[in-house]
């Protein structure tokens, strides 16, 4: 299909090399990294939001692919998303907005038409 | 008395400087940078602590010393403000360390015996 | 077209997209952002070379493509643009060359043959 | 005297020891870094706002510091100034501000009273 | 043929497009970077290794590619990568994992099969 | 003493901080970063300088002077640590300098005299 399972796939089959050339602590490491957004104190949702303003700020676009894709199974609203972009974007800057571009496609692929 | 009172007057200071000398547009910033945290589909407790993951990964002493202030106030939990450290020392890696260092300080000037 | 062209038509397809479904405050900052680069105390020109060698040590390559073809609509010499590449790659470092190239590659397209 | 004394006294006494303890590499680093400002198809001038704006966005203090104390040495304007940070702001985002403010309390020591 | 020589090939015209068009000072800046992996007090095995982590931290998937390609003509071992990787996930943190499939699909290119 | 047993005294007493305060994966995190340091396929002068350049080229103050620490620790030479500071200057470029100026005063603190 669409960006969202191309990214999918590549994404898990090199996670899957990652797991099998990597060392013991780059296992630990991503274990750490998926134990991060389970429900604790605060909710995944949460979490969720968390981890897609911190991918948008360091601008890594991979990352926040990955937080929008969760935050839409997480049951967070467009509104909701919106906002999470606001705050990336006045504390990171308009160099933040090339990123904003790609996860807006990224949100129309997820959410479409009945959606808007 | 402690830190938390020396940056807030040297915070307010400065600010009142930049507001003086700064240009129409500086001072639009500064209006879009308080609109941002107030309460609209997120509330401002959620936004606060997306204000503070984003200046820990992007490993700012003065921003993440101002949205511990601000979480505090909102009444977010230690337990709470823990998780969103444990998502930026995550995302951002151990060179957040020393920004957290600086943040337990400070925390534990906000929220003395009593509280832990 | 070339790069330039694409590059273009997906940049207005998507800003169009966050304008449309983006909160008061998103419309407000791609305000700022536009306002930033007009004539003030200092000219557009100066204004659309500090934005270029900004986005350059920022490693952005969107940003610094968008302010390349600005300097180029400004009448910036070739000449003038090595010198802000250059500030950008001693400030940068090496890890700012991998942009440059894809910055060179769009000039000889904006400034074909004749030019050099 | 005041704080920029303080730090030229400090760039200078460490620059000395980096030239006496680094290698030929440092030390023709040192020399491009030099180079790159001096009038070549853009003026100092422009080339210092080019060295203040990169230093902002990349939130370094010393560098900042550097770059002001020499716009003022170029002549230049505290209302281009403005405007150079504005641009880094724009650009930068709110991550900014706290550079700004040490921005500001330096540009206060060297522009004093008069010039208000 | 695969990745690796299309990286190669743009990379080198670009770099004479950059020579050709640039100032003395960028020549003197490519240079420094040249001589910067040459055996000295280190020899050039960990100077790359060096390169590498520096790269992967700053998140230059580029140079990433670079220095890979590098440290497997100099001999160094899969294993050997494999920690470096490490020292950059856990210093660079999460936000590094995406350069590091493609820097793990780039190894599966440059040693394939016989050596897994 | 001098700054490096400063950084040492209030590095422990907040890392301890952390660890009483910290989730079960804050913990797990800082037993990474140690691990990560250890002797595996490289040996741990290796990782020293590994974490030393990665730590300039994120221009980390605190993270720099441990790792200098560090290496000097485990007997790596002031002329090999010059070779790690210049692969970081290229790298990060000038950016890079006044965390250098850092660096190299806590060395001289480190390795008095006799050893210049």
């Amino acid at each position: 299909m669409g960006k969202v399972e191309d990214f999918r796939a590549y994404r898990e089959r090199m996670n899957a090399r990652i797991h099998a050339e990597g060392t013991l602590l780059t296992k630990r490491f991503f274990n750490l990294d998926t134990n991060c957004y389970e429900s604790g104190a605060l909710d995944t949702k949460t979490k969720e939001m968390l981890g897609l303003v911190a991918s948008l700020v360091l601008r890594c676009d991979d990352c926040v692919s990955y937080h929008v894709v969760r935050c839409v199974e997480e049951g967070i609203q467009r509104t909701e998303i919106m906002e999470v972009f606001d705050v990336g974007l006045v504390v990171g800057g308009s160099i933040v907005i090339p990123h904003l571009r790609r996860a807006h496609e990224l949100l129309d692929e997820l959410l479409p038409a009945a959606d808007r």
